[in-house]
């Protein structure tokens, strides 16, 4: 559990470095599958304090049972994707400005290139916009309900991300690095994705088979790209 | 007074950290409302080199009572705004580049997503262009008035910035620095709403239910965001 | 000379700074009235390295009179302005991303704000293509010429740049960091009128009086902006 | 070969200076004409760490000669290009965003200013769509050979680089510090090029006789910009 607050702190340590985030609009969390608990960035305090000590657990209900701190708002929505995708342990939320501009806009961003494909398995979806009942309800788990419910039929290990209408990116992985890995890369997607349509708003997505061999080759039984034994 | 000097000249400081500013265009003020005297930047001078003591202390009717340099050029505006709005003690002038290009473009910024939601209660709006007569005459002082007449009906607390027509952002807060978190904040959503109109041009504003959950969970009587005493 | 040689230098490595430079793509140049003679920097040497001694100095009419290394190639266009417009004792040339898109465009940037409105006294202007004989012939300082033919009826004191057809700007002021400084801003209102007019394609220019105000309230006469005696 | 394995190594560790890579999304190599060797970088090593000594070394076929790392896995494509290209001893392939926008666009950049001109002598064009077999076959492979199709009738040491379609640039040049200087500049002239259709979609190609004299003054026998016997 302590190396798990040193790395969901360090995570949400670098938000800051890789332009993700102004002010406190982000949040790492990691997860603990053998407690069923989860460590997650304590609300409304900036990056650059943060310590490991700080960082708040709850359990799967959102007891906290562990840190002085009230944790991020957003703890209910986090909880409902650790709940429903049983391969992830790691989850970042930012307001980043081009996957939000996607938010905003309400369109998911297709795979128009080999860098998405490297990393995202086709269209990175956007969820529906939400209800009035789920607004004034149980807001942050519906959030999180929304999502779960974009991915019906897509596997979030191979789609590790997902833009909430009307307001901004979710990214996960296998622990809070990975995700915060695939927050950047969802990121640059976005800002490359919208100027790519800008320039030629007719270009549909890329080849299917472009687009496994990308993906296959670095994930999988299969992939050959980095070294063996590395990440 | 003299807190609220450093605390003006600090605010003026960062300026350039966050972006907002190029050579000197840029200005800070903070209000005490105890004595209704104005603390603001003097005119013209580099951030860098900003003492507390060089800060001019001015009155209601713009007569400096403290101070060896001049006032920034638009205090006239800030005063009419401190005299129209009771409830703000600080604000934010610059030419920060995307709010300047909605002010130039004349036209408000709409809430789009959560982003603009957690701190401005609906649309940022744009002033009317202002009159030759108004801008022969009293310009600084008439500035301020247009500000003030866009807001005949908006409450300038839940909505803590503006847009002048084809000139640039004012924003304000509870105090010199709040103001300028909105100033960032207002540069932000700036660039965001831009690139999503330019990706969906026909995408409205955002649902009243959502845009009402965000505000008030960090703003009101209700607010569950952040930590219990801090802002 | 000496003198001279330090503020060209000084002007030269701040072009970095201001992010108006790729490579050795810029160069900054300041005459003596006095004695008729340019000091310039050094062709497709790095900012980071330049020293004061290694300026070049040249006459009117372009022979190095002091200096080991050859002179920009873009000596001529500077001379083809100093001969010309005998209020400037500084000009600087780069090819800064935002101004180099409406050169290549072939459109001039119209004053769409305030913040051009403080510096540039109306349109600034891009030159009309050059003819075969001209890029063929000499073309240096053909380039300075056509520059000169488009400010007839323009006070390149009151514009203090311009925009070369298909090409890059060069600006220019009283002295070289004044020219520095006005460069900083022609790149400033090209990126912001660009994207006005993304925003909002029939937006016409700013009303005249608005153009006036500003400018006048900052140059000229009656010019209250600043502290008396600070330019 | 120390020497190369330095300045190959120095090269990959300079990418992320000038803004052309997101993790380890781009590889430099060069190119040894005496020896057929080449030197390129670890497949996945982050470039903070890379130390000469862990430059792989392969020969024409792809075989490792030295080194304990797997090599980039873009090797076979490198190789493609230095077996086709006899004039070129370095390459870099990056994900620099601006560049991979045309390329996601499946356009070639068109000359549209002096900046092209100084270092491409035309259009930087990009590559067809593969096809399925060449994606499923020796993938790598075939996208040095789709690239070296593009360049039938067109000089590789004149033009520089290449898009590969949906996918991202490639720049070469006379050694692997030439090839990143080219490569720093596609990207600089892929974002200029982008803004200047968006301002203006139907400005055509530069006048021939600009492009002529621009690439001219700094290419072949009569070269006259820069120091004599600086590069």
């Amino acid at each position: 559990m302590e190396q798990l607050k040193e790395s969901v702190c360090r995570a949400n340590a670098e938000l800051p470095k890789y332009g993700l985030v102004t002010f406190t609009w982000g949040n790492v969390s990691g997860f603990d599958r053998a407690s069923d608990l989860m460590v997650i960035k304590p609300s409304g305090v900036p990056y650059e304090a943060l310590q490991p000590n700080q960082m708040v657990v709850v359990d799967l209900d959102g007891n906290v049972v562990e840190g002085d701190l009230r944790p991020s708002s957003d703890t209910p929505t986090h909880l409902a994707l650790y709940r429903a995708f049983p391969g992830i342990q790691g989850i970042v939320h930012t307001h980043s400005p081009w996957a939000t501009v996607w938010s905003q806009a309400g369109q998911g961003i297709p795979a128009l290139g080999t860098t998405q494909a490297d990393y995202f398995y086709g269209t990175i979806p956007c969820t529906r916009p939400m209800t009035t009942a789920e607004i004034e309800g149980a807001y942050e788990r519906e959030t999180g309900n929304v999502i779960v419910e974009t991915f019906a039929g897509i596997d979030p290990q191979r789609v590790p991300g997902v833009l909430v209408y009307s307001h901004a990116p979710f990214a996960w992985g296998k622990d809070a690095m990975d995700a915060l890995h695939n927050a950047v890369v969802l990121e640059e997607v976005a800002k490359m994705a919208y100027h790519t349509r800008q320039l030629n708003a007719g270009i549909p997505s890329m080849q299917q088979a472009l687009l496994d061999k990308h993906y296959l080759r670095k994930h999988g039984a299969n992939a050959y790209y980095g070294q063996p034994g590395i990440g």
